[in-house]
């Protein structure tokens, strides 16, 4: 019988330049996966409108364990909200049992 | 420590010729920011599958207040969803305590 | 009054040679609409850190029914799961009660 069972996603809008080390801070955190799509965009830093320079990019990345998702949201907190702008959320999905994403 | 609180997503599919206006009414609605990205796909219009002329655009904003939510969702049905099969949708997310996305 | 009811959106993160195909297979379960978007990314196949080959793409479908969630999601794990490293996880969302996705 098919059975769902709920993860999480962290989703991470960010400026395209963030790309390297976010992944590279990401994998640091245990991550086993990522997709990565370009996005344009007003308002990520300081929420507020501004002119984005560059390409920005959304980073998505699926995480079962719960404290996996916490030390990667205070990760980006220590390291990116502030200082870059950077806006990251966490949605919860459903998966079949069957599949493992740490 | 850090906490998660939910607020709301909206995401809108719709034809890129409706992009200035769309942002233009999520601004007027208090928005304070969004992301933009290409996507292509059937049966936007009408719910059925049918040829889409031109590029198609996913728009995503973060929206903390309950009753923004359902405003921005009133003004997508009185102008977009019958006359331009435009879809829109309300996803729950977590964000950290201290962005404020309103 | 505006009124939200829930409602599955199915997400596929697949190897874009698979377009075709995946997309009849959908429709064959009764899909009435979808979009697709290009992403990037590592860890796919096998949920391990690979090098892709080819772009990848994003499907997204919104379906009311919740037998035709489990059917989707049943076809993708007998046809792709294994076999191709695809991944799919399902999002409760929210419409306006005047909307039809199935």
């Amino acid at each position: 019988m098919t059975q769902l069972v709920p993860i999480k996603m962290i989703t991470i809008i960010a400026l395209d330049s963030l790309q390297n080390r976010l992944i590279l801070d990401l994998k640091n955190c245990g991550i086993s996966g990522y997709t990565i799509s370009e996005v344009e965009g007003e308002g990520l830093y300081e929420q507020h409108f501004t002119d984005w320079e560059g390409r920005n990019i959304r980073i998505e990345t699926l995480v079962s364990a719960e404290e996996k998702v916490v030390g990667i949201m205070e990760m980006l907190n220590q390291n990116y909200f502030e200082k870059y702008g950077v806006i990251a959320f966490v949605t919860t999905i459903e998966v079949l049992r069957k599949d493992h994403f740490d």
